[in-house]
């Protein structure tokens, strides 16, 4: 097994180092500078306040300003646990300390401006990491439906993590071993990551339909709206399939748990489709944000305002093809230019 | 647009009827020997007592004794909306009386053992026909997310409507062009047929995860169970992908309304999640049946039951590959062996 850090200490990577731990790794879990009470939590007495579940003792806590001293020992993997936000953050308090070659894995997840273009963020890591001339670090990343809460609980999730070269995977794999975490190794890096940023992106869309069913209500005869979803749904992952290709990754892996699989847990549960809720009952991005969601980090949307310029320029240079992703120019519309979010019907179901 | 007539007053065929009637088509709606309350019903002040719907008065309502005086007239199609159980009687009503070449219309799905081997409704109905000297006629059909209450409430639904004539299909889109009604045309007739039968089949599978979570509770945390049915949704979709190859379909189909769409409903709403819902919780299949839905077919039990023998040989033969549909494996073992449902997830996500 591995000595490994895990930098962040949100749900997603305090869940990841128990798993870690289970798995019979030795786990130094490292919060950010937004993490404080929950380090202090754990040192206590081992409890995730937002996870609601004590951590095995054998998982050393630490702040970050004790970063220096628990780089001292020898590590064999670096997990990233930040959110989007805080990659920047996070590049550069490792690579301001990093004297050796040490992996990265990702659990965040999105997609970035960088240069005019998009990109992965196993790719702006390693640009930013170039910065304090650190290059050959592998970064791998972890995809597909696997909410923290459960996780933590220690309830069955299948993921895939991804990387280009086998070995390196191997190795990965064998260090998540647990019977609940059903891990599959796929070489598809880029497709992985692009369906694990915009699976909140749509689910943003698909979200909308209990929102519209809220606020018109069942209709007299009882029916709900599942059928609306659903044509949301699929049109979320013909789009998903264009961008894959778009941005060099295997269309296959939007079949797979960082594609299809996730989108529906993302869709099951939390804050995107939680914001999609609240633009399908006709309020506007920024309202809801402001009122209902102030403190609530929605990383569909801030994947919107990340992209959103980039894409429109695209669009209009004809570099992407606005017929393939009708539902996204509505949703970055909707969030970009707080503009309510209009279904594109007709434009839907091109390829099927 | 055109004199239709729909045989089987159940809920989807009654819908169907609706939308066909608010496209201004003239349409006659046939009730099976099953149907006569809800004919009965209609006839009296429209009310479908399933459905909660009054139905348009321009929709003339029959009883099945009544259907020479209905096919005397001029007809341009008929719609098939009986259930999978129903198949060969509307086959031995229509063919013989069929006195021209009239084309059918299937909403009816599922996938039937014919001659050792397992075919589509389509085929099983063209094979039907031609027992009475009729061939040539065009048999297309319906798939993709369409609870029928929601239609029958003109909520926004999404359907594909499938034949290898694209002609053929463009008539057929023009028949149901309504605002709520959003068809798209498939040449993939076979693609979309094995999805539809598939999805009632393997949503027994995912609605396991909701019998396991009441059966288990939520975990100490709050935590739900929402990561382990995504991952059976993703090895539904990889197995429904083989199953399309294997059948001669188009694996994008899997991809599109038909679908992942229509998977995604399923599982939202109905029966075949129902059943799963009690295998989840650790019943067998013949207890869940008689003593929670003894008067209810679920149809993705029914089709276990048709084609798990033939699946069975196949597997022994080696003619189907076993490692890629464990998940269908287990179902068949749960139906139609009344096993406890077991979900092998050693085997699951091989091409992630």
């Amino acid at each position: 097994m591995a000595n490994i850090i895990v930098l962040g200490a949100g749900v997603m990577g305090s869940a990841f180092a128990q798993l870690l731990a289970d798995a019979g790794n030795d786990v130094r879990l490292v919060g950010t500078h937004l993490d404080q009470d929950i380090i202090d939590s754990i040192k206590h007495d081992g409890l995730h306040p937002n996870l609601n579940v004590k951590l095995p003792g054998r998982i050393g806590a630490f702040s970050y300003e004790e970063l220096d001293q628990v780089l001292a020992g020898s590590i064999q993997l670096i997990v990233f646990g930040v959110n989007s936000a805080g990659v920047d953050w996070a590049v550069n308090q490792i690579g301001s300390r990093l004297k050796t070659i040490i992996p990265v894995l990702m659990l965040t997840k999105g997609l970035a401006p960088v240069d005019n273009s998009i990109k992965i963020l196993p790719h702006v890591v390693q640009k930013g990491l170039s910065h304090f001339n650190i290059v050959d670090i592998p970064i791998a990343a972890v995809g597909g439906p696997c909410i923290a809460g459960e996780l933590a609980a220690r309830r069955e999730s299948s993921v895939v993590i991804a990387h280009p070269e086998s070995q390196f995977l191997d190795r990965l794999l064998a260090l998540v071993d647990t019977p609940y975490y059903h891990a599959r190794a796929s070489t598809d890096l880029i497709g992985v990551e692009v369906c694990a940023a915009l699976k909140n992106f749509y689910t943003l869309a698909i979200g909308y339909a209990t929102g519209q069913l809220e606020k018109k209500g069942k209709a007299a005869n009882g029916a709900l709206m599942h059928n609306l979803a659903a044509g949301l749904f699929t049109q979320a992952m013909a789009e998903m399939s264009y961008f894959v290709n778009f941005f060099g990754g295997q269309p296959d892996s939007v079949l797979g748990l960082a594609g299809v699989g996730d989108l529906y847990v993302t869709c099951q549960a939390g804050r995107n489709g939680r914001m999609g809720n609240l633009l399908g009952k006709g309020l506007r991005y920024k309202e809801a944000k402001s009122n209902h969601m102030p403190n609530d980090t929605v990383e569909g949307a801030e994947l919107a305002l990340g992209i959103g310029k980039t894409l429109n320029r695209w669009l209009a240079d004809k570099k992407i093809d606005g017929n393939s992703i009708p539902l996204a120019t509505k949703i970055v519309e909707a969030i970009c230019d707080n503009l309510p979010l209009q279904i594109p019907w007709t434009l839907f179901y091109q390829d099927t």
